[in-house]
């Protein structure tokens, strides 16, 4: 007889451990973890971050979770929710193109709250946050991008079933009892992407990453749901407006098979920006880089992007920082200026600031329809041209910095997460942090890495 | 200019008080909101009730809210889960048919646990519970019945915004805190119609409610979501499969003129079994009543009813309690014998109760077109024939009781509540909340109708 959807999904979960991942999954799920870690900790101190965190503990909840920049010692759920909204706050989370969202905000947050509450070591937290990333890949590929285009916020909406998942792996539930949280986490799959731009955004995320928690500890305690939840009438697919409802014999076939953490791989950003101007970003910095450019050289910036570049980057003028990161101009006069593009330069200040306002009349950016994605949408291609002394220096980027096929160095993601921790961790806090976080698989306590993370008072 | 939907539901919410309520609306609300009291307290006790209890209070959350039958003192967000989860999980709560759905284990259970926080009064539990299943019927008329028909279950996707809404009333948030706090219920809308007949169908409701009063927190708390977010392209109505948008200016005409508990009214179940059940009960036990038949003088029961039944009562010999809700035969037989239909009737001791075993094979059930529902879906009229003494007695029933067209006795009421309190509560206690239920509109506090609900170990 065919197994349904959450059968082939339990069985996967159930079935897979660590030494299914080859060297490559392992060093990707370990980049893609730490890089989650440090949006988590700027995301702490972002209003959203602050918000949730307030409500959640006025909520209460003991346990034995830590949630980042809050306290230690609550509950697997209140973790995953807190932890989930503040690593989206800032948008500067990864992206999985197959899920048509962000992996990590969801599969992570839950995962790392459970792994705590369960004492799971480095490897117990790497196995289930890759079975997590792969099953909302997989589901992902099925149903998009129809059901991202319906108005879904497919971040929660699928992240919700990986974030379950996951859960459920570290809780070390049952086939059936995993079958069971899948189902409980269809009938949680929310978010509405009219709500972007706004606060409840990131929310999603959070609310994904509780629900997620939530499931695998109501299938622990017996709770039931369906074991065909996710097909047929009134199934989480159609309901949801999929392009294709999952098959299960297809799924069975796929997953793991490779795992998505490699094929596609997760993109990572480089910068606390649009996707849409990174590409312009690498280009404008290696220009500046490479000729030693200062900024009284230089005379003017073109910057040639796709037409649909200009359909996302809607400020040439931007008078916030969250509408400087949906800025061309901005981003480009930025980077001319420090060669870098951190979260400290979208503020007030720095869109006030004389050198920028001098630049942005002299950057252009035109649309050139033969720039057109080279990978997927987020890859924005740009060609940025600099004039200085007399000359003309030009480069072309068609992947950007922090793509699987054009990963940042070891350096860039150091530098990434010492700008997220800035202002927020000590510095020698948050080297320690970084390079711990990188050996996460040699780990046998979270504890140690995540003991820093929690405010002192 | 144009308000929006959220600007619309917020206004009504914010400038509605008590005096907006005619005798009819508070008789109404306060009917229904003791009904669903009841059948918390008999939810409680069923599993649904217990694992839901067991997970949430090991997740945590003091606060100043009764878990009915659970705690006291905790967060208002565990007990509109709890007691949400527990009110729904024997089918057995009332239906608002604007809503297609459970409009009290939503907006209830959350009301109850923010008016319990806030130290509200009787009436400010009966505005806030009026203006939430107001807000739930009106936009249940906008997208109903596609939004139902394509898979979700309206109980919490429409519920979760007016348990907002009520939540939010109660907090006393201002206008524009309210128009945040439905744009964030708007995002957390969910539960997919496949896990109908599962321990999650209930658990929608309390997810909804529990969801409604985490909205209203957060907004109250700065949270942001956008003032759009249920019209327009991926907003709540589109994403979910509306019939049509919200129509802000015509909300804004129908809103409380006049109120849905009072048009179309909520109906009450009398029966603790499906709703297409309840005609042909209402037939055979005033039949038994009016003749004072013996259940040895009955030869042969003949039930015809709606083809329509037929689809959903599929089980002529159920071999489970939860079958026996669903089997016209089954619920006849005991009616036949025991002149009533009740909770302790759905087990498998009554299953295999020799005396329904007998009968079962002397009972046919029928579909006739003519029976089509008088008034909905839900009113499934039957002719019911009785064979005994030599003679047929008839009775056809097209409304049943609970119905507001044909509204439950207060003795009727009584007597169900009991039936929910039976072996939970001791039965002086059980009569005494009854009485003390039916005058809400003059109590001050709550605490003395919610004390005796709270174990007292």
């Amino acid at each position: 007889m065919q197994m349904t959807v959450s059968e082939v999904l339990a069985r996967f979960v159930s079935e897979t451990d660590f030494s299914a991942l080859n060297n490559d999954n392992v060093v990707a799920a370990k980049t893609t973890i730490s890089d989650c870690i440090g949006c988590t900790v700027a995301g702490s101190a972002t209003e959203v971050g602050r918000i949730v965190r307030r409500v959640a503990q006025s909520s209460g909840g003991e346990g034995k979770a830590t949630i980042i920049g809050g306290v230690s010692g609550a509950s697997a759920q209140a973790a995953a929710l807190v932890n989930g909204a503040a690593a989206h706050a800032l948008d500067y989370d990864d992206i999985l193109w197959s899920l048509y969202g962000h992996p990590s905000v969801t599969v992570l947050s839950a995962t790392l709250a459970v792994a705590e509450t369960e004492g799971a070591s480095g490897r117990d937290l790497i196995q289930a946050y890759a079975i997590g990333v792969e099953i909302i890949g997989k589901l992902g590929r099925a149903v998009n991008p129809q059901h991202y285009e319906h108005g879904w916020h497919a971040t929660a909406s699928i992240g919700v079933i990986g974030a379950a998942a996951a859960c459920a792996k570290l809780m070390r539930l049952t086939e059936k009892q995993i079958a069971m949280a899948l189902g409980i986490a269809a009938s949680q799959a929310s978010g509405v992407r009219r709500n972007f731009g706004t606060m409840t955004k990131p929310l999603h995320a959070g609310n994904a990453a509780r629900a997620g928690v939530f499931s695998a500890e109501l299938a622990r305690d017996g709770f039931t749901s369906s074991l065909v939840a996710f097909e047929g009438e009134f199934g989480w697919a159609r309901t949801l407006n999929a392009r294709t409802v999952p098959d299960s014999d297809g799924l069975q076939v796929m997953l793991g098979k490779p795992w998505e953490l490699t094929e596609p791989g997760i993109v990572l950003k480089r910068y606390p920006s649009c996707g849409g101007t990174h590409c312009a970003l690498d280009a404008m910095i290696a220009i500046k880089d490479q000729h030693n450019l200062k900024l009284e050289e230089i005379e003017r910036i073109d910057c040639d992007a796709s037409p649909f570049a200009h359909k996302v980057l809607l400020y040439p003028r931007p008078v916030s920082g969250l509408e400087g990161k949906f800025s061309m101009e901005f981003c480009l006069a930025v980077a001319a200026i420090e060669g870098s593009a951190a979260l400290r330069h979208f503020d007030e200040a720095w869109i006030n600031d004389p050198r920028v306002q001098a630049l942005l009349p002299r950057i252009s950016f035109n649309p050139r329809a033969d720039l057109e994605p080279a990978i997927s949408a987020d890859a924005v291609p740009a060609e940025v041209t600099v004039f200085a002394r007399g000359q003309a220096f030009s480069q072309k980027v068609l992947v950007p910095s922090g793509d699987p096929r054009n990963p940042m160095s070891t350096a860039d993601r150091r530098a990434k997460f010492m700008d997220c921790a800035d202002g927020i961790l000590e510095t020698d806090v948050a080297e320690k942090l970084f390079n711990d976080w990188e050996r996460l698989d040699q780990v046998a306590q979270l504890d140690e890495l995540l003991s820093p993370l929690r405010p002192q008072n």
